[in-house]
């Protein structure tokens, strides 16, 4: 038996999110349905990260078990021959069987992608989402700082989140821009159901000028949703990927090159959450 | 009477090309019905360059008459409401009658994107082709310049090619990577059918070592379609847009601000083509 990780990355457009459920299809069961084929008996994954419907992944990582014997260059190729063309394994390799998906991960990183012009795009719209008024970015990057460190995020999680526990770690919350786009990127140990669409639903009301950078720190305060800003649009999210501590042999990008400040928030101390 | 101009983009995949013909959607008819709508007339569109079934657009210029009294923004938002959401008018404005969106062009240019890595990719299936062999970046490069200036491209342009020179102006054939693309940028006064897509299927062998640069040259020379590379896929094309003189009221970026070299190629000096 042997624990196999996968960097997938889809189009999350034409699926209902992640995780296994009554609507399909989702991009778990489409994996697990081409794994079990390629490894020739029934296979369960786990991902890093359980991403909402609509929502793109660039480096979603992946962990199962098989006692197929198979090169990494026979997994990626058989299973990518069986997975439609917006979702792909890009790399593929044996891993410790102390590796879990899921529970190593140290950082999640995500990005929000806000198209800041006067009229829609046509090119982009899987990916962005339109935002007429001009941006204060200033003032989202001073809101921003308000979430920093271990919080309570129960403002910014949907009432179906599943979590035992609303604490998590918010590493870092970048706004970058050019010239038609704002990008905002967040950094955390993990994140809520909802956490992510919910910050930028907020920072969007903070960017147009509706409400000042010290109002989120006033909702993360208050620790209900009911004062955050509307659930910003799946499609613009994307799972950048996460962190892993040294040792694993996974693609270098994936491994944690900072000693992250200590604390005890997030799922790895909740297996729960 | 007023002349109007739009910078229109769009993703291609689910359009059968610009022009009106048999397969429907197109983009030009779609775009009509919508123009048509907003000015209560029927309006005919004229566009700089006719794209292929799949290939998209960053800037896309079109122009149209009108009697109807609007304001840009009453175009651009009026339009882009009867507009399905991968295409897009993103710039509007009147422009003066002697105008005209294919013929004042003066350089258009497109990029091409080859994935360069070892496993497809999920995420930018519509916009990237794959291409697993590592590609020699120096020889493509080498290879593009035996096509720059005045040349006879005919051995680029499909049999179909309803153009009656088969002489464009290349200015400039740039190869562009990253960790993971292959960008080829193309510049040249105008460009014959598939002639982008056959340039690039032929950088692809030189490229892959199939061939050497200086095959290029003598593909060129031999004004025989045969001896090229296969046409690469449509999806991987985005024509960024033209270049037009100074003293038309367009964005600053579809702009000429560099002198070219005189040329007699293209289809500016025979309207037919």
């Amino acid at each position: 038996m042997a624990r196999i990780a996968l960097v997938v990355e889809y189009d999350g457009t034409d699926f209902f999110g992640w995780q296994t459920q009554q609507q399909t299809p989702t991009l778990q069961q489409v994996l697990e349905q081409a794994v079990s084929r390629v490894a020739d008996h029934s296979v369960a994954v786990t991902a890093c990260g359980r991403t909402d419907t609509g929502v793109h992944a660039a480096g979603q990582v992946v962990h199962f078990d098989s006692e197929a014997k198979r090169s990494p260059r026979a997994w990626a190729l058989g299973i990518n021959s069986l997975l439609p063309a917006t979702f792909a394994v890009v790399w593929a390799g044996e891993i410790g069987a102390d590796f879990h998906a899921r529970y190593s991960a140290r950082l999640r990183r995500y990005e929000y992608c806000i198209q800041n012009r006067p009229h829609r795009t046509g090119l982009h719209s899987r990916f962005a989402v339109h935002q007429r008024l001009p941006m204060d970015l200033v003032q989202m990057q001073r809101a921003a700082a308000h979430l920093l460190g271990e919080q309570d995020f129960t403002s910014f999680r949907t009432i179906a989140c599943q979590s035992a526990s609303p604490v998590r770690y918010m590493h870092r919350i970048l706004i970058q821009a050019d010239a038609e786009n704002v990008i905002v990127r967040l950094e955390a140990n993990a994140f809520l159901h909802h956490m992510c669409r919910n910050i930028v639903g907020s920072l969007l009301k903070v960017g147009r000028g509706e409400c000042a950078a010290e109002w989120l720190g006033e909702v993360l305060r208050a620790r209900d949703r009911k004062l955050a800003g509307a659930t910003a649009p799946a499609h613009g999210l994307c799972f950048i990927g996460p962190l892993y501590p040294p040792g694993f042999s996974l693609p270098d990008k994936f491994q944690l090159r900072e000693i992250l400040p200590e604390h005890h928030a997030g799922p790895r101390m909740n297996p729960m959450a």
